[in-house]
């Protein structure tokens, strides 16, 4: 299989969709988990879903458990969610407060620092301090939670910091809290979720909600076929742009385009771009949906922040309030994709902010996405498919994930070929 | 696994069931769907299934979804359901009428003959004349709908026609409607339903409704196990089976048995037979139950012409309506039967025909045998199964349909051993 | 993957859980069932359960399902629920009472001596006699049966019964009759559930209605951790357990400890414990439940007689009504856990017994027990399990459990390669 494997990553066709097992193959699926979501810096939630000592919640990643906790010093520290004494599932439900975390099985007690502190019978053999709850890497990106899982997670975490904290930090995503998640289950594999939100070429045909605060020619076209008309207002963006930038960046926020989403191992990708009408926000009048601006900003015309990683992330950051993503792969064909809404956390529902409008815009484009995700699955898996063709113009960064996807699988391949 | 399964065909007990993985493994499963179902001619609907240019009709078989299309000029045409570009499912109803093909993601557009004549962004390089859908070889053979998976479909397809067209002529199929479709999931390995189709041995004890119209004697029976009574009975059966076949053959329709199951590529068999009772039809009361008859007969009493084909299909002709099978595999535990029933185009529900006179029969008749083939699936799953012996008397077209099946994986297997 | 197997049998760290894959591995599953459960003694149910000639109950274990027969004679016998005809599943209720087995697809009738009796249309070569129903090894242990489909049984249940015999013998299982049955499907590998059997380390934590009528100490502890309450406590347990056996051996009921888990084929353990309170049955109030007592005995108070046996089955019997339990393999994450209550044959529910009261203590356990099955489960199928210590003070049984299972798994495994 790994031969095979390596084969089809290595001919795999430029500018083409991959070949069919690599959305479908149960086999595939696992290296998948193995390698580019068990290597790799993971987006997994906030700080604002664990706020206070005590507070944990836990991450179901393919086979792993991850319990997430703020320790009784205010630290962040992530575990895996197993006990050491006869393997019992330790934290069950999602959010929870804890004083200590408690195996109900047979009451084995381990503190917030992983340490176990109590165990009944065990004999005097018995070595506490070798039975801890098992560390797993976590950063705080400015408030976004990264973990990774293996030994060794990549270094270039800290470049991807050094370029992003400016990009985030007028947001103060710290002083947030989540006001709604959603978890949708899309029907499809990972990768067509990521290639989904990659590009916007679908999105005149299928996002009537998002396409009222987002400017068309922001995500490419092709210029030989505009008209005179179309021609003109393509200049006209470009020009706003270039304006909105310099205005931006004058203010304080950093706005201009980082593209490292096939070049870095930890790749990324950021841009500020104008919004349409009113330009506030991510809504359906596309004005601010929360009076209260996140962090210290003053003016909620900060148009949208887009904050991409690989493998797994995206996000929105507006003046008024954010909005983050996280593809969490279930099997070959199902894919979790985990939406939370970040307002100030002062700010007060119903007073400052109406829910519904708050989450309507992406509550539809992530429905509408996961349908069209589900038809690619279905496509991809029929012997009629075979690899088509991206658009120059429209799915670049498409192109550019599966890029880094072809790459990064091939590197691990290599690495564990040479340790074979 | 492959040597095994050759050994396995080789080796197979002669007038004895299949061993138990040909019912139950998953990987002789994904054979079947490559060999049997891959490149034989499948039977999947019917011309009036798409009566007008533009009208649309999707069968899926296994991994396979085809999508049967009336061109603009009228001729029916079949290609795989996926879009070149992203290799999304196109077509997602069973049933539709379009103008042009358009797939939902990015709106590509292809017209009835499957070219693509419409894709934005996708560059000055892009051949459109490349991407159109993928063809599949699709035959009418009097209006029943054939279609072939394989490159190079069985030639013996016409010698099918050569026989069969004159027998199916006279009930003029493209000029009928389908009055209504029932799909059933049997629980069941495709082979038990056909097993279970081919013989009459289990009516009598299960087929109350079935029974009626038919008779026994026309299925089969050990003649030594009868009475003076029934010697009696068997012989005026044949002697009444005599005289109808010279009767319709003057009729001109023909009636005599043709029996090419096992020792053609496209295995077939037709025979015409009396019904019992009023002889008309079959149906609870035995009279037609459509008062329109189908073509241009003049008299219902045109009995049941009956006409099987290998691997996936059987048929009942009759004056005044007929019924039309077929099984498409589902996995290796379950398939789906597709029954519909044909009435003269112009007979109106409620006035020429009541609907549950019409399926009555056949619709109690297909969740009794489904019930029975779930039954031999949980059989033969069992550790204790071991092939039984088929009735020499009443269950010769079950071992045909095996031997036929036996035949065509080894000649398949063959060939790819040849090839590789 | 049988070296892999071989392996990780033989380098199982001792007094430590089993490796992930043991749990959750479908291969070793398979394995599983054909080595623990294809050759090995298997509790199944009662002599009650099939009280007359022609009653029939079906216990479906893997890929087999079993008839267990009362045969005209009296005799208990047992076959492969599968017709030898065409496979089907012969007898489909969970009990029922028949004149002859009589399959339902094409009538073939066995007599309840499994002889093939009748069969049409087979013609004149058919030899009825070469299509009986297959023999399944049962033997009734007391009135409790146990299978082993296995050709050649391991033999030492002699032994077993030699042993057992006199301890079952005054309960008089076979004049009782089955108050209650409830299946219940535990969320985990069949020995997590036997794991979870094996100790009741975790019942303070879990078991409130469970620890009313049973005393702690007699499930061990650590005797460095108590204080000196509690050590006085458990002297006092310790000389109540000896003059309980010294008078129940005197009254003829034998009591003393029989512990052949390990070092038997057939394994098993046995030992009649006092009972807390009133002393007199696993009640709510400690009370029988049943007003009629079993067998011949005159006193309620009879303690609790607990038979264990590996693989599958534990058992307590009391003065007034006995609990029996099988554990029956499903998949690798699932098992069929089946409880059955007998009080003697003439008691009179509403009147001798009150079933809520009869069942309630076991129906709370084996439902808390399920819950603690399903987080062990989940936690040895994340990246982050790994063996874990047992209790040497309250976790010997499981440990024996473990030893046992690792070897007969590497006994037969050896068979397996001195034939291959």
């Amino acid at each position: 299989m790994m031969n095979d494997l390596v084969a089809r990553l290595t001919h795999r066709k430029k500018g083409y969709t991959l070949e069919a097992p690599f959305y479908t193959d149960k086999d595939i699926f696992d290296v998948d988990m193995e390698v580019i979501f068990g290597r790799h810096w993971l987006f997994v939630g906030v700080e604002p879903d664990v706020p206070e000592p005590g507070d944990v919640m836990v991450v179901d990643i393919g086979k792993n458990s991850i319990a997430i906790v703020r320790d009784d010093d205010g630290e962040v520290r992530a575990f895996h969610n197993v006990c050491r004494h006869r393997g019992a599932r330790l934290v069950h439900e999602e959010k929870s407060t804890v004083g200590n975390l408690v195996c109900r099985y047979h009451s084995w007690v381990y503190d917030t620092t992983g340490q176990l502190i109590h165990a009944e019978h065990m004999g005097e053999n018995f070595d506490k301090s070798c039975h801890g709850l098992k560390p797993v890497h976590i950063r705080s990106l400015e408030g976004l939670l990264f973990i990774c899982l293996a030994d060794n997670p990549p270094q270039d975490f800290d470049e991807l910091e050094r370029v992003m904290a400016p990009y985030l930090a007028p947001h103060n995503l710290r002083e947030t809290k989540v006001a709604y998640q959603h978890d949708l289950i899309e029907p499809g594999n990972w990768k067509l979720t990521m290639e989904n939100n990659r590009e916007c070429y679908h999105c005149g045909a299928n996002h009537p909600e998002l396409t009222v605060p987002l400017f068309a020619y922001g995500f490419g076209f092709a210029p030989e076929e505009l008209d005179e008309t179309e021609r003109e207002h393509a200049e006209q963006y470009a020009c706003m742009l270039n304006d909105n930038h310099r205005d931006w960046e004058a203010a304080g926020l950093p706005s201009r385009e980082v593209d490292r989403l096939d070049d870095m191992v930890t790749g990324f990708r950021t841009e500020r771009l104008p919004l349409a009408g009113d330009g506030e926000s991510h809504t359906i009048d596309t004005k601010r949906a929360c009076r209260k601006l996140m962090g210290d900003l003053s003016n909620a015309k900060a148009g949208g922040l887009h904050f991409w990683t690989q493998p797994n992330s995206w996000h929105h950051f507006m003046g008024d309030h954010a909005v983050v993503f996280s593809v969490l792969p279930l099997d070959a064909e199902r894919s979790l994709l985990r939406t939370k809404w970040l307002v100030h956390k002062d700010a007060v529902e119903g007073v400052d902010y109406d829910l519904q409008n708050l989450i309507g815009v992406w509550m539809a484009t992530n429905q509408q996405d996961s349908d069209l995700v589900g038809y690619c699955q279905e496509g991809v898996a029929m012997e009629g498919y075979e690899p088509g063709p991206y658009s120059p113009h429209t799915e670049m960064l498409v192109e550019k994930f599966i890029n880094w996807y072809v790459g990064r699988m091939l590197s691990h391949l290599a690495e564990t070929r040479a340790v074979a």
